[in-house]
């Protein structure tokens, strides 16, 4: 695992376990969210900025594979990457680690679209924004180096 | 339990259970909505119709007492009651039960107050909407007598 | 849309949305498992006696495509359906629509193993549970024809 | 202010807001949780080694007191207070605070009793786990004062 970017970590709260006694799964999702939130923030652009200047990203697709379990106050660090973006559409890998990176837990991928927070309608943010395409292109650039 | 009043039914979802194998707390306070929303329909108040008009009725305050637990599966009842309301403020009682009515599970209680969408402002329904001041008026009195 | 089966009916719960006023993505993942539960209940296996009984069911990977919203209040109906299961794995595709089945909100699929509770070792419910295996070949020779 | 406890800090989540687009007032219930195991790991009682040890801390109520929203990637710091413990039960008191600690969100507090993890009984700790008594019973000490 020779990945450059901060993962974002976080520990298994109480309250997202389930009867399993491991985490439930729908929580990995909400994890995604969190380490997308962080790694757009990371890399200069902040998510509450975006839908302040009047834009939303809305999930298309979720698919995640569920490979190890883990339970409560267990730390898990979230790697995150953009493997797609082409100004309409934006896709992020994720892979969540435990054990200190040793054991690997979950793997999956959201894709987005853009659209106007007032309109609802989809948007191509190579027009609607082009310091936000920019950055992104830039973003997946360096990734795929 | 001498209760005119039909209670909010459902089943206890997989989601919502903890480690300890049983309904984790936090979820109670979601049925208390689930069941407040069930109660003001019921009452001819749809929460969904309120907001369309622009109102909020945010939570000003929420007590939770747990007196038994339930699990996976468990059906439970919620019975709903208003017991204040002045047109500024407005607070509902809760009781949920389990095996059919023979056990209680959790009783509680929530404030509300009213504020309009935009603005933010809190909100006197009196004078914001009286239509909805005589219904809620008039509830709370039937469930007096 | 020639489905046989009854769907598994909800309401939107107000804590089910997020700040973009539409059911958050993490949640549809939850109402899969609502409506598996159900599916397997009318079809004579309950998932919690199957848990008394000492098998557990984790689930192995998701996949959820959202291709329209829904929002607080909204009802739902998901059809579920077994699609694949040969002892050891197990995969339901659910489809979820709103007005009165017209509008096609989310379509996703879910895949299963089989452990022991205690032991946590993967089963093959052929040999562990001779009676599931035959209730869920039936279900999916069903669904097939 | 003049707490000397380090508080437990956390961003908002998406997926912790609803369509009023501030945070839904059930997740303060949760944070009290994180941050009551934050505290009680800093105060040398890990609540995960406690639960291996066999010993449960169900909740007996939770009252909140909502004071001003804070919305998605807000900055909070939740202090936590023991403020009671015979043994048997044990309280907690909250205050969450953003924008640097100048302004009050959420008040409240929670109680718990003890339970023996295999046969759920209700537990005194002084005589299960003297340990942890006398290490509550130092913290409580130190608050006080």
């Amino acid at each position: 695992m020779n990945c450059v970017e901060t993962p974002y970590c976080r520990r298994v709260a109480y309250y997202e376990t389930d009867k399993m006694a491991i985490v439930h799964h729908s929580n990995y999702i909400r994890w995604f969210e969190e380490a997308r939130t962080a790694y757009m923030c990371q890399n200069g652009e902040s998510y509450a900025d975006l839908e302040k200047k009047g834009f939303l990203m809305p999930v298309v697709s979720v698919n995640c594979r569920y490979r190890s379990p883990v339970g409560f106050d267990d730390e898990v660090e979230i790697y995150t990457r953009l493997v797609s973006f082409n100004g309409a559409r934006m896709k992020f890998e994720y892979k969540i680690y435990t054990d200190g990176g040793n054991r690997l837990v979950v793997t999956g991928d959201s894709e987005h679209c853009f659209i106007d927070a007032e309109t609802r309608r989809p948007l191509n943010m190579k027009k609607a924004n082009a310091e936000f395409y920019e950055k992104c292109t830039l973003m997946l650039g360096e990734k795929q180096n």
